[in-house]
């Protein structure tokens, strides 16, 4: 199959010149950080993380991908993100497309969907730009509305005039070399920019040296790296690169790799950006062409033998794949290379947001731990990040909740895989009970499907709460409706493979939490319970209504999650914050009515239920403190349970 | 024996009234802290404090002082503050005198003694203030002072009248009621006020009466609680406290213990004081006059049963000693009463400075584990101080440390004994290596005589370095001159009696460290040793010029004690700071001249070689990053010592 849009990278670029200067608006953010932060990776610029990795010798990879046509699309393209993400890409890309409104807000333009992939997804992102038939305004509001997002890489390109003959333009941009120019005389230094190049010239180019030329002005005006349109042979990019340096050009040249995944694609590919296949690929190809597997495969290891040669040569620093959206070939081949991070280190037990404000953060609330997205959305406009210690007075106010819509808070499932998993019809609470249980244990329901997600989970259970597992299934086959929990952790190495995160040589710590929704009888008896276990356990326990019952000490945070490493400062990463559980309190409550009692039809007994549960239960979180010790949460559950039968 | 000066308290009061109006100059500082403290001890004022002790029913004990007539009484005194300090007075006050010139920067003046022991000692503490024969703006001088010193409670008083006769003065203060409600007037509610309570009625006052509505007045001008004049029966006091509350009077009531110490002090207390002692104890005391000793247990004697009644009468929250600047009686009555804290509970591991604008402050660099005063003196200026974590650029610059003879940093030894201890002769560098393994050994030099304080160390080893006294020694004796170092802790409960800080129910943690001088040649054995154990020893090496030899991560601070807590944030209080350390660099070199070559004559032998080791030798600090595991620094010395010889 063709993909959607068969948007390889960019198509033309011309350049002239003009001259370059600085408009005093540089990037202020590395001199406002007093964080000890957790490695330069964070801080770094795009050109600082490859020129270390250069220095290191450490081979990279990136990503390009083309923004979806349907919101549908945009909710799946965002969620390979995550997944993809994981594989430790340096960046991806998202690439532009005059003809799709692609600075708008609309959730499939380019501007948003790399928006996205910085602020939600952490990933280093470069957005595409091209500026032929724009003014000069127009393209200043495009980046600077970029920059507004926290996007700080641009790939400047020409991009395809419209129809078919190329006229210049006095005072437009004619060239990309005119937009590498402009970007640096109106942004100075702020963005990081790439440009294309063509290991066989552009297509419009006179001449192939015409063409290194041209590239060579794009760089002095001003870019930072090069990334090149595809090719089909190793040696074609490296006469390319040494041609590049024979005329000064020095800055990173990586090469555009591009898997064949289909005989279609490769067609529509070759056609658009008039490359020519070589021949001893097409007659590979074409006896197969209707077998997709078999030409896949041989687009797999065809890139991989190219790959090796590339990176045995040693002129290259890091290969940029051409997705096409897709994920299986690009991991394939990066497996088969060995560039895949199988077991990415986390910096720290979360996500961390690539938006250049909120580098330094390195504390949040435990409450949305599977929902990061959500907690990016909702803390979106605050102005410093609380970073080391949480501090009651530097909180400020959550975002509302109030647009479950946005693609990147929606659920990955659709209303009828949810109906399938959650009930097409519910019972009773323990209908719901049941629910819980299931997703905890991973057994099909009795419709035989398996639940996946939950409102407040999108998710499988993580490796972590797995850990759990049993004692969950226990307590939820009981009623006690478990969202959020961590097993307690007394000094395990950084390096391990399911709780560790942070630099090598230290060691992470945590203090056992649940949290759960349950009925007020259970609440009665739970608060007898606790008790007998004041001040080893902390809680706070809230209905809808925001009745709030704790014995937290004078609203202070708790930190449960901390790590000790060589030569730093004690990062404790996720807390449980009394002020902004109540915050996540209304958006934990509104799950249940977004997400769940809206998939029924109105009165109908099955929203009833969940109704009633989302009026009458209480959300509970518990932490014991005594984290070198055995949890002890287990045990005040089974009492509150011994209570309730009195 | 007789004290030097017999102030006992205060002497008069009269009263009248006038209008109190607020200045609008209040507290801000409980507005400005975001940060989890440790305990609300150190936030709240002293009134709170005394209501929290009546409410939970905790007696508390205050202990007042006079200010000394020499330089050296003053740096007695100062260390009379820390031993007493530790036994746990709720405060301290020190008496104001008119002749003293009380007001002074001088080091005997009350307000230094009282800003010191805010200060340096970290007591809560109140001043006392007479009015009588001053301005109005003396006064507001005075209190201006006083509040920017970081003093926050004032006893205030009328004062003795210059001459024999009592005459009124328009326009000035008469009676102590004018001052309280100067100071509520013109510092609305800052300070904490305390006045004096006759149990007999003032000497001048017209009847017992009518000295009860004075105190009524008073109170009700603004004064928070009352100390008493000493009296010498309970029933004095318990019917004192009857007749104040029937007119009224609802605020603490404070008795003033007066342990009889000696028969001529007695005699003159009673003639300043104008009280008469009671029959039953001159029968008892006239016949041992000339025996202090017996005076001595007797007063104890009397003091403590008069204590049990008081205390049992549930009239009394707590108990105010009048020590005549002694201890021994006043502990020994505290002791029998159980209300000594022989093992005080540290908030933190280092002693909390009293002034309010630290009240925040939770983190502070290693290097002046020894030398606190010497810390706070440096970082007076500074407006904020790090709290929870320390950040470089949160680190302001250091004052210069050039007043060596400031009283509050001056060794409690004079030059003599230093000799005796430091030795009145130096051979060679050994002779230094042996000052410094008969410190940690705690043996007799060969003069005979203990070394009991180091430059860098003006006490004994602590009780934590003792944990290391064996391995310390060695190293000594082979010319690793260590002045500071702690064990690594891996989770000791925060109630371990030697390593325990902060509060109930947690964990506290420390990575090994070990800071010493030692010679260029081991310097660079060290060097090449230290490469073998990166990246679990961090290492700074500095020579007196600033030479900077380290591994250390960009700069960052190394937590190296923290504390685990139910219910809050982790507090790091201590870290290794490399910029704090190139400050406490300057300082180390420093106190070999200026504490030990200065001893000696100009050119002498033993000058000569004490500047020789301030000249060439390296200060190095060292910390273990792996505190789970057995400190690895005494081999990274034996490796040292092992690549010296080869």
């Amino acid at each position: 199959m063709v993909n959607q849009r068969a948007d390889v990278g960019w198509q033309s670029s011309k350049s002239d010149s003009s001259g370059v200067s600085n408009s005093g608006e540089s990037s202020k953010e590395s001199s406002r950080c007093s964080t000890p932060v957790l490695d330069t990776d964070r801080t770094d610029r795009l050109r600082d993380k490859m020129k270390r990795r250069i220095e290191s010798g450490d081979h990279w990879f990136s990503l390009e991908f083309f923004p979806p046509r349907t919101a549908s699309g945009a909710v799946n393209l965002i969620s390979r993100f995550d997944r993809m993400g994981s594989g430790g890409p340096l960046f991806i890309d998202v690439t532009w497309h005059p003809a799709g409104d692609p600075g708008s807000d609309k959730e499939t333009s380019s501007m948003m969907i790399a928006s996205t992939a910085v602020n939600y997804c952490g990933l280093e992102s470069v957005l595409h730009l091209t500026c032929c038939n724009q003014t000069k305004e127009k393209i200043t509001a495009h980046l600077n509305k970029a920059k507004r997002l926290g996007l700080k890489n641009i790939m400047a390109l020409r991009g395809d005039p419209i129809g078919e003959d190329w006229v210049e333009e006095d005072g437009g941009f004619n060239y990309a070399t005119d937009l590498v120019k402009h970007i640096r005389c109106e942004f100075d230094d702020y963005f990081d920019i790439c440009v294309a190049g063509y290991p066989t010239g552009h297509p419009e180019a006179e001449s192939y040296d015409n063409d290194l030329r041209h590239l060579k002005e794009k760089v002095d005006a001003g870019a930072h790296f090069i990334v090149t349109q595809l090719f089909f042979r190793a040696e074609t990019f490296l006469r390319f690169v040494k041609d590049c340096r024979a005329i000064g050009i020095t800055c990173p040249i990586l090469p555009g790799i591009f898997p064949i995944q289909g005989y279609h694609s490769l067609r529509q590919l070759v056609k658009l950006s008039k490359l020519e296949v070589p021949e001893e690929i097409m007659q590979v190809i074409e006896p197969i062409k209707d077998n997709d597997a078999a030409i896949r495969s041989y687009g797999i290891q065809q890139a991989v033998e190219m790959c090796k040669v590339l990176l045995a040569s040693g002129e290259v620093p890091g290969l940029h794949f051409y997705t096409l959206n897709r994920e299986v070939a690009t991991i394939e081949v990066l497996r088969q290379l060995g560039l895949w991070a199988e077991d990415p280190r986390r910096p720290l037990p979360w996500a961390v947001s690539a938006h250049p404000k909120r580098k330094v953060e390195d504390v949040r609330p435990i409450f949305w731990a599977s929902r990061p997205k959500s907690y990016i959305y909702r803390t979106q406009d605050w102005d410093d990040f609380p970073n080391g210690r949480w501090g009651n007075s530097s909180s400020p106010a959550f975002g509302e909740l109030t647009d479950y819509y946005l693609f990147y808070l929606k659920s990955k499932s659709p209303k009828e895989a949810l109906l399938q998993m959650w009930g097409e019809e519910l019972m009773n609470e323990g209908s719901v009970y049941e629910v819980f249980t299931n997703y905890i244990t991973g057994q099909t329901n009795p419709s035989g499907h398996k639940v996946m997600c939950l409102p407040w989970n999108d998710d499988p259970l993580a490796p972590e709460t797995n850990l759990l597992k049993d004692e969950l299934e226990k307590v939820n086959r009981r009623g006690i409706l478990t969202i959020n929990s961590q097993p307690n952790i007394n000094g395990k190495p950084s390096s391990d493979p399911i709780v560790g995160w942070g630099p090598a040589g230290g060691y992470v710590f945590q203090k056992a939490y649940l949290e759960f929704f349950t009925s007020s009888e259970n609440v009665t008896a739970l608060l007898q319970v606790l008790k007998k276990y004041e001040p080893r356990v902390n809680y706070h326990i809230v209905n809808v209504q925001g009745k709030n019952i704790t014995n937290a000490h004078e609203m202070q945070p708790n930190a449960v999650t901390w790590g000790i490493f060589p030569g730093r400062e004690i990062i404790q990463p996720t807390v449980v914050d009394p002020v902004s559980f109540m915050y996540w309190k209304d958006e934990a409550f509104a799950l249940w009515i977004e997400q769940w009692a809206k998939l029924y039809e109105d009165e109908s007994p099955s929203r009833m239920i969940i109704q009633y549960i989302h009026d009458n239960y209480f959300l509970v979180n518990l932490v014991d403190n005594d984290f070198p010790l055995d949890s002890c949460l287990w045990q005040v559950i089974e009492d509150m349970f011994a209570t309730d039968q009195l």
